[in-house]
């Protein structure tokens, strides 16, 4: 706890000076004053996080978390709780397809045992094993109130060593069979919003597996009876270990100043629950895809954040926030290695 | 008129087979079916495109036409026109959006003057200019049917060129001041839809300026009546040199089995316009962003494509087709780097 509540102390407001200054200069470039949209907001976003006018991306981190649901024992996912472990061991032989797309990008990945189901042992793996796995949500609490503090205080050390070393952007990514139906609770706990607009397909179940799906969380709700302001509450009775470790990672990157990118519906659930947990921290989020899973722009809306890549992807593992890598990057070199229009000796009288 | 007709006879189908054999490849990889969405059809259709099960994305090429437009003497942009002259003066000089841009995602740039309204010299421009801008197309048409042929002829070659280097990726952009009032009139000229559907505020007039390009538009199409079937005579009657080049490009493209990313509204217009000479074209063409130009939005629906990117930009230079050009590539890695279930033992019963 500790730990946990000196992070949250750290994260301060952005630095509106910069940002002003970043407007100024963005104003000045050779191009109608706006015109790159999102790409000049990401701009000054990031000079407002960084406390300075023309940050670097060049050190682009990745953190995939991994962990497993007691919830999957009700027939919630697609896919056996195995392949948790199975799609581990993917990352670290290079086979998934958040390598290959972090390598297209130019950034590391950093694979956190965080709570799978069985032993995982790999020189390239963080193994930092809260739990075997959470316990069955619909019928108790995922973890105890202190495993989810402990994994959020997991979540912080990555981050924190990730930027003692240099990252200067991260992003969040996961792998836990059973996670939507986690992750949609959450969202069910903090929202009042009808339960079919936040549950979705996940991995690929059918209508049937859908109906039980939403059935299951429901249940999760009357047994569990999460309060809406307790975001370490939530995490515990309808949450996940590698949510919680992800939660985490974005209050360490905030606590740093470091923009950290938001993927999809579980990234999006765990940063939720950061702004439960501290409001500020939501200034450090940065948006990715727009995925299809139907809870993930609800998320959006309660971030204050747009999607800047329309994709319509559902994988997981933050292949949405590796593909804004770019876009972030985009948006730093804009700023600083565009002329202005007297440097280009174009007058706009 | 005899390039043109070579280039559209040799345009040809996609190859269904490589496309039916991509889908296969992509359902076999570690990833729950279909879950990257337009990533996955962006692999199908390059397969489909290029003929081959994994196409690379190695060698990527930019184009950027640039021309004027005589139309500005009504008052319809909120640039000079010396502005086009002196923005193709920064793109040479490495100091615009676009090239920054273009280094970050390892494109190279071909800057043609198709039409500029002052004599320009460089040794990094391509130099083809068919007019000293376009005449008024408010009281008169644009320029000659003929002209209109050899600009296409222009674009044609300019596509030749690149990919007779290697080009396997062709991006098109465009710098002319004026040229959003040529391209909502091309697709006034061609759908029914309102004037208000398709007429924005360009690069920043105000609300005045707004309805002035409207009736600016509405008498060019009064004035030199376009007939919707005929793609030269619109942008002979109402379009511009560099639309027409990137007409061009395009059609070079398609008849190479060369992949070509249709960027904003001028763009966009000159795929239309492809269409319209060659409909088998448009089977080349690949989406980029959202502008915020309103007309853009109908010609993805003209052309069978959705963006990918919303970044409410509204820039030019090819801008948005830049940036898809690094979520292409990432298709291409995707189906070409990614394990299969059996490859990596996932055993999915």
């Amino acid at each position: 706890m500790e730990l946990l509540e000196a992070t949250t102390e750290k994260i301060d407001r952005l630095d509106e000076e910069q940002m002003i200054a970043a407007r100024q200069r963005l104003d000045s470039l050779t191009k109608p004053p706006g015109s790159l949209g999102k790409l000049e907001e990401l701009a000054v976003k990031l000079a407002g996080i960084r406390g300075e006018l023309l940050p670097k991306v060049d050190n682009k981190q990745h953190v995939v978390m991994a962990g497993d649901h007691g919830v999957v024992a009700e027939g919630v996912s697609a896919f056996p709780q195995q392949v948790t472990a199975q799609m581990v061991n993917n990352f670290l032989n290079g086979g998934a397809a958040i390598n290959v797309l972090a390598q297209q990008v130019g950034a590391e990945m950093t694979i956190v045992d965080i709570g799978v189901a069985e032993e995982l042992e790999d020189p390239n793996l963080v193994v930092n094993k809260v739990k075997f796995g959470t316990d069955n949500l619909a019928i108790g609490p995922a973890m105890s109130r202190e495993e989810a503090i402990r994994s959020i205080e997991v979540g912080i050390e990555v981050s924190q060593n990730l930027i003692d070393q240099g990252a200067n952007l991260i992003g969040t990514g996961e792998m836990g069979i059973g996670n939507t139906t986690a992750s949609s609770a959450i969202l069910a706990a903090i929202t009042d919003l009808s339960i079919d607009k936040l549950v979705g397909y996940g991995s690929g179940i059918d209508q049937q597996g859908l109906e039980k799906k939403k059935q299951v969380i429901q249940q999760s709700l009357r047994v569990n009876q999460p309060q809406a302001d307790d975001g370490i509450g939530i995490l515990a009775k309808v949450g996940g270990l590698e949510i919680a470790g992800l939660v985490g990672v974005i209050l360490g990157a905030a606590a740093n100043r470091v923009p950290v990118i938001v993927d999809g519906l579980i990234s999006g659930a765990a940063a939720v629950i950061a702004k439960q947990i501290e409001v500020q921290a939501t200034d450090y989020l940065l948006p990715s895809h727009k995925s299809v899973e139907p809870g993930h722009i609800e998320i959006y809306k309660l971030l204050d954040l747009e999607p800047l890549l329309d994709l319509e992807m559902r994988l997981g593992e933050g292949t949405g926030a590796i593909l804004a890598m770019n876009l972030v990057e985009a948006a730093t070199k804009i700023i600083s290695d565009m002329a202005t229009f007297s440097e280009a000796g174009i007058g706009v009288e």
